[in-house]
């Protein structure tokens, strides 16, 4: 058995996502002896931490026992022995750097959105193209391991023809008055790229397209509830982006999918984010850990109790899916379909055309606020 | 104590509705002895069954004890002891029947929808309000317990600003093959007044008017999702009507409404129909029979489970409302505050002029879905 | 609406299962208006009471409020207004007595089994067909609820193609040592019809052919486990025929099944009878009440716990088909359904041959333990 | 207290069952400071891993903490200190690779089946005991907490006369389309050494012979269900070995036993593998874990539910044989057994002749099948 090293330059290795996820997921890689390909080869990752605080990456490198790191993106770049690069950096950057590890050769794979604007996005997937190299976006959502059993249940053609689909992502986001707000100031600002719309509809994107079918019109209306906020350092501001969008899409086949995205709401539900899908045959609700079903011949004659002691329950009506493996972290199983696809030629269902994606339905869900209607989705190629 | 009489032509009282919780609900009040109002006095209601066929109107009265029943519209309305007249029979013939009673000087309370068109709703709440009567529709689901406690809530100040609701009332309707229907074949025909909007829009309207917000503008998407049917004679039918509406309410103050109408969805909540109304200082989930409520002091710092283990009870983070006096049938409930109306003048919240609110909504409603945008709701007034 | 009376002779209604089941069928259809026919018309059945016993009959009669009653066979089968005729007195005279039902032009219908040779079985189903009466041999099991979703599964295509089922139906049966004997004495001798095949492979027979598949070859072995009985009377005796019986049946399209039935086993399992039917697409697992199904997609990776710590709750993997209307007692389901067939010409699964059917494989059954091999079950015809 | 050391030869070390068990077990003992004897010895087993790759044994050996590994038998054999051979090497090789173990003067302990012939069994089993060596084959399942107590309640005479048992040993194997194969793929394919027959009947002649009655007679049919099936590659493959197989067993006393032994069945028990054992005085079931009892004093009288609400709840009237000590590892039971015999001279319930018996059950179970009729299984004897 050989093992080989693959060299992955990770830029913002010191950001959140990087840290609590990539990296790590890298980790677990080489601390079990790398990743087996089908060949019988084990590639162990060998990263490179890119990024701008020489302080911090220090830092980083010697908690996580990682040896290579720097802040001179074109040295890094200059090394043939790295072939992947790794963008998690700030979204405001992302085009100009990945245009850059494109022209140097790399294999690109970049956190989403791989752009601020579509013709950006479509840009970069064109370069990509023409340069002949493997390219990604990380699309973490379908690797967790409940959406993924919800995804193979739509392979298997378990729900028949499936009629509608539920999207629902909200909780309650602090304001920082009473409790600190937990989630950053920037989420809250349009110039620092923040927005539920902008944030989450990448997400929704691939999620739809994948899971339940593919998007092709979409209706939308934000709101900014909360119109007063303090920030990390306790000062007030006023958010100039939406905090809650409650959203219709049309998908192909007349699929009706509502999909209710919220900072303003509270859980009551088995996870904050939850899925269902239903469909003639039968329905499946999944969050990121689970997934539920419930067959035809399971269905029971619902209806509301209208008087007290009329009642089902209704949730001891569905049965799990059961795991039929160990469930493995979504943004390494990510990196694992990632590196199969560099280094086997493996299919990969996210190229940066499905990033540019994400951006497109961002834009036109913007765009079917303002007008208020539906707008229709494109197909997008390059 | 002194009980006295009321007299209370019930017409279409062989009906579905009438004879399962309209019927019952009087019949209740006379067996306790009389509605007891606020003066101390006790009423006795006194029905007679006004219906078309003899027969059907015989045993029903055999087997409710009540011994008045008639064929006879004109000479019921002709009988000055009988001031009350309600009407639950097709809803075809809804405007002629309360015009005649209107015109006969009787109080009316009327099954919803009040009309079939708005012209004819509004026309009917001015002949009303002409004619010095009392005059209300029924809009049961405001009286059922679990809304009831949500609908305090919000009187009592309990949300803040109350920022979102989510109304959810879906469940499997089979389409006869495996399975025998579960609704009526009308339901799926134009002709006989059929579909999701028509039946449901109304309800949405007042519960929506008196637990969240007035309705200020919808937008509505439908579907037919089931091409084909069995009747009740087994005969396979095209219906020509939605069995499925994903819509959105704008509301008073910016409120946010998501509501989903759907006879093509599998049912994992508390209940069929459940509604959730988030505000700034509080949360309410509430169904038919029950409400629980989360206040901001309780709001959990939720998140979605990336890995395994993370995870909270969602579930357990909420309470729930007690009971503080017994619970009451809602049909039953719609008719001690109709005549405490009537007999009191205690203040009723669904007269005429709200039922002409449930038609106009219905009506909107399909020309959003035809349109594909947003339409404002003019207020209505008389 | 028209309601008519049919007469029906209840032959043996002093016996324990007409007394306790089919008597109380036709009471409860009694007590409702009648059984509603497909034309709308209503039929309440008008039993006359025949038996050996004055005295029993006249005591049956005054509890169940029946007036007629008789101990004149002949007297009741000449009357031409008892046009239906069932036989439910002991099996040694059933052949006779039906005989001369048919001959009298009476429909028959008959608990099992319907004769005591196969032969005789045949005889009476061609001399049924000749007369060109209609006719029916009870098969309750198939109308117990839990059985009849299992059925309406099968019927559906829910399984796939079904490989294989396991019917469990045994218990303990006291000695009447330490706790009275729970089965009659007859049950244990040969000479009255006892032994455990002769009672329930009729049963497997119907149950296998519409629930599974049809039956094609047996493999059956037999064991009379205790020797040594007491009698009601408190008097030993020695049982001459088997109380416990393991069968293999091969079905139709290679279907395998396991019929374990003995009276001297203990039971662990939701119920006494317990049916498990294992198809490509999915399982299930049904008793007299309930039925439960695991689809494919919900099928876990299963294995035997060799370490403590690694089980599955593999109960909780099963989800309960839902009443979808209410739950009929069999014996009254199978008197609609063949009042339904004499009075409306619907079709009824169990001729006079099914019983016969009944007949030869209990015949089968007892060859295949003697000759210790498969035997091959042929067709039946008339 | 002196701690000796005692050399065991592990062949076939690098094999999924020596890795995951017999390793392991042999490891525990060492990490205990070794097993103690009965004069209050402690002997610490000294495993050398001997195996055809180096690169594996090396491996194994490091994360072991093994020193000790080959791949020369010859060189094991020659060393005097080793005095245990134990073989868990592929089932082809084995008779071989005992005899020259055998002919060294080697204890030998091996994996069944112990050969592919009911020949080369026997003729293994008279060359050990003229060698005049312990020996014995691996049977885990009897060392099993939960068998383990039903085999003490048999030894105890608790069951009285024991009169039936039910052995259910089945799952559901995917076959590789929508779900990766929980089998390997030889285990379909007959020159593989394939089947169930092949794979269980060792296993089910031992725990019979030991738990319930020495097995006289079979009656064995099978089935291959799944006729196409994707293996380890994802290529389609015919399975040429039956993938079910129910039979009966007559065991001494005229117990008759049931065993269903499936790869196409779903699991709704306490476990995939059960066994029920009814007795005159009572009866008990067992899993691999656990093992319940009903005495004859808490025997209810069962009954089928025909009406709803009649249900007894048969589950809880049984009760658990709790643990008196502490739940040792299936493999290790048998190390310290078998090591006990070698160094004690105790007594060993599974020597050579034993695993001869199980291939001779698996041969006559195959002929059951091929004649359709019930064999006899003669007496074995050296």
């Amino acid at each position: 058995m050989t093992v080989e090293r693959i060299g992955i330059i990770l830029n913002g290795a010191t950001g959140g996502l990087a840290t609590a996820q990539h990296l790590p997921a890298l980790l677990a890689m080489r601390a079990e002896g790398g990743l087996p390909l089908a060949d019988g080869r084990r590639v162990l990752p060998d990263p490179i931490l890119l990024g701008r605080s020489a302080d911090k990456l220090r830092r980083l490198a010697a908690a996580s026992g990682i040896e290579r790191w720097s802040t001179a993106l074109e040295a890094a770049l200059a090394n043939p022995d790295d072939t992947i690069f790794f963008d998690a950096a700030a979204t405001g950057g992302r085009h100009a750097v990945l245009t850059r590890a494109i022209a140097a050769g790399k294999h690109v794979y970049s956190e989403k959105p791989i752009a601020e604007t579509l013709d950006q996005a479509l840009d970069l997937a064109r370069a990509a193209d023409r340069a002949g190299i493997r390219h990604g976006t990380v699309q973490d959502k379908v690797f967790l391991p409940g959406f993924r059993k919800l995804g193979a249940l739509r392979a298997s053609g378990w729900f028949g023809r499936i009629l509608e689909a539920r999207l629902e992502s909200s909780r309650w986001v602090f304001d920082g008055a009473r409790v600190p707000a937990n989630r950053p100031s920037w989420n809250y600002r349009k110039r620092d790229g923040g927005g539920v719309v902008l944030d989450m509809f990448p997400h929704w994107r691939y999620m739809l397209d994948q899971l339940v079918g593919e998007v092709r019109a979409v209706s939308c209306t934000t709101r900014t509830h909360i119109p007063s906020r303090l920030d990390e350092s306790g000062a007030p501001y006023a958010p100039d982006v939406e905090d809650a969008v409650f959203a219709q899409f049309e998908l192909e086949g007349g699929i009706l999918a509502s999909v209710n995205t919220s900072w303003c709401s509270r859980v009551r539900r088995e996870d904050a984010m939850i899925l269902q899908v239903d469909g003639t045959e039968g329905s499946a609700v999944a969050t990121a850990q689970e997934c539920w079903i419930q067959p035809d011949a399971a269905t029971p004659l619902a209806s509301m109790a209208v008087d007290a002691g009329q009642r089902q329950d209704y949730r001891a009506q569905w049965v799990a899916v059961p795991d039929r493996g160990p469930r493995i972290n979504s943004y390494r199983a990510g990196w694992e379909a990632f590196l199969r696809h560099v280094l086997d030629g493996a299919p990969f269902a996210s190229p940066l055309l499905a990033g540019a994606k994400g951006v497109q339905l961002a834009d036109l869900a913007y765009r079917s606020h303002r007008e208020r209607r539906w707008i229709e989705v494109p197909t997008l190629a390059l």
